[in-house]
């Protein structure tokens, strides 16, 4: 096996893939990147066995074959190699050799054979969807996904296509930890097929590498499901993901529907102030309190070992004073992914789960568990 | 006590004392800033015994008046409050009151009275020094302070005048880990002073503060010694750092005379080839090995993990062939503080120490020592 390549294209090729490979493991050839001449392009594959990527690039084959080599490594030696034509041939024992200029690297690599299989992608399962909605979706809901790898079908992006009552078909990405809850939903065109109207669980894993690939450039890529796995093709390259195997909580349930507390806020005013109180808060919990009057919010915070902060806000509401306990961070992760001046609060009372939503528009809303007063 | 300070100017009083305040110390009082409201002006000091600073801003003092309060949390505090003026103002039992708009802070201090003395700077001892060649100067030899603690007479600059055989007069800074040394020089006019013509050792952690202040502007600072301390002062800034209380080895005798093979190298190429090869030694020595022979130098690495890597570089050298091995990460550090295009390399033989110098420079000298082969 030999090529020739050009260097700023091997290395964007070993860029993209170091996300996917694994870096502690008990199976070295995860670690390891698959690189395939075959006779006009060269094949640059890596996997965890949950989410794997392959991708296509023009290169100068020279003689077919496969090899592997350590995904890290080759990433490093190639950054900084002379911006040349780099040559890359496989030798006896799994041996690499890798030349540039007067640069010469000789390094080990493991037999092609022991890589895992990476499945043939069916375009023809295949549909459109637009990157920036895929990009604005998972950013305005993956914030909340689990972190705890005991609750595994919290682990991931919950997505789902629903027909609303105007009988338009809806996109839904949902994620939740148990303490908050974030809904995404956006009209969608086209047939997504059966799994989708089901509904699946995307690791967290290949939701991040997803929207490294949506945010790579406008236009649309291509969705599709195989084998428990959702597929994405973007242009030459082709990502896979093992769909979470189990039940997402029915978050519908969740979503309280007597909140009829409800306060618009402005989203600058509310960030800025919930940050400047969780400086105070504890370091573990967060908590600030919010008590609400009829013309305005006073946000606090207190700790005994630091001291006491606290500002007002006005807002219109109209009901009975209440306050309610939030931790700070939650409240400014929903607040940094609002594109909106003004969010709207519901409450119902301080034990309830609260609404956020953007005011005026129904693309997100988020629910969070408030903290006991 | 209680001034009224534009944010802005609060702000960067505070981050400018942040790298001298202690982070974990069994003093408390060394984690506050102290602040001072004198008729016209704050005054902002910290000090961690060894390093102090103390720096004087313009306030509308509405009431004198001393008090101390966490330096990062004061700091986070301000950064985060609107771009407004500050109202500051000490309270009963050392509490403190921050307004700022709508905001406001009770946060609890620390008596002014246990806080350290910071010495009254005599302005009179001070001399004058441009900023530029200060930093130029420990940019040069900083990299090669002990780490070490238990070194303590190595865990600083160590810094000289001398007058040359042109009767000039040089300032010299240097500084020795045991395995590297560095000496920049430059011509220096007028009076420094009796305790840099014996030479003193400046403390690791007030070198880099000094160089945060000598590059804060161009033009000069004042620059003196009173009570085993070294004084700067620059505008209405005072830095005061105890002078390390050791003796620094004789360097003049590390530098090696009968060094006579010779070579010139492009530092730039020979920057990305160490880098280069550096990628396969191992992680801990980082040795690389370098055969020089009449008209290259041949550079290469091998780890029995990886692999192995070499490339070769022209230079010109009349003399027999020989090799000696390096660590990559000493290489590199004299040749990132190289400003030439070119270093010259003196050996003697694979084990004695070997000189590294900018081309047609005398600005300054490193010597590093090989690593055996």
């Amino acid at each position: 096996m030999e090529f020739r390549i050009d260097k700023e294209v091997f290395l964007k090729s070993l860029q993209k893939i170091q996300g996917i490979v694994e870096k502690r493991t008990s199976m070295p050839i995860l670690s390891n990147v698959l690189l395939e001449a075959t006779e006009s392009s060269l094949r640059v594959t890596a996997t965890d066995l949950e989410v794997g990527m392959k991708c296509i690039y023009p290169a100068e084959i020279l003689s077919p074959g496969r090899i592997t080599v350590g995904a890290k490594k080759i990433y490093e030696i190639v950054k900084e190699l002379p911006n040349q034509q780099i040559s890359f041939s496989a030798k006896d024992n799994d041996w690499v050799e890798i030349r540039c200029g007067k640069v010469h690297f000789n390094i080990v690599g493991l037999s092609a054979e022991e890589f895992p299989y990476f499945p043939e992608v069916h375009e023809e399962n295949l549909f459109e969807i637009e990157s920036a909605l895929l990009k604005g979706m998972i950013e305005k809901t993956s914030y909340a996904i689990c972190n705890d790898d005991t609750k595994y079908n919290l682990n991931g992006l919950f997505a789902k296509t629903e027909i609303n009552d105007d009988d338009v078909q809806l996109l839904k990405m949902v994620a939740t930890d148990g303490h908050r809850l974030s809904i995404a939903s956006c009209p969608f065109k086209g047939n997504a097929g059966q799994e989708l109207s089901k509904g699946v669980i995307l690791p967290k894993k290949g939701v991040y590498e997803l929207k490294k690939i949506a945010e790579e450039d406008g236009g649309t890529l291509m969705f599709g499901f195989m084998d428990n796995s959702a597929v994405i093709k973007r242009g030459d390259s082709y990502m896979v993901m093992r769909l979470v195997d189990g039940e997402f909580p029915d978050y519908n349930r969740v979503i309280p529907t007597s909140n009829d507390r409800s306060i618009i806020i402005n989203c600058d005013d509310f960030t800025h102030s919930v940050r400047r109180m969780a400086i105070l808060s504890s370091e573990k919990f967060k908590g600030i309190m919010l008590d609400i009057s009829e013309s305005s919010i006073r946000i606090s915070s207190s700790n005994p070992e630091l001291g006491d902060a606290m500002e007002e806000i006005d807002v219109s509401y109209g009901g009975e004073p209440f306050s309610v306990r939030f931790n700070a961070r939650y409240l400014l992760d929903v607040l940094a992914v609002t594109e909106t001046e003004s969010v709207e609060m519901k409450f119902k009372d301080e034990l309830a789960p609260s609404i956020i939503l953007p005011d005026k528009s129904d693309s997100f809303l988020a629910v969070i568990m408030p903290m006991r007063l």
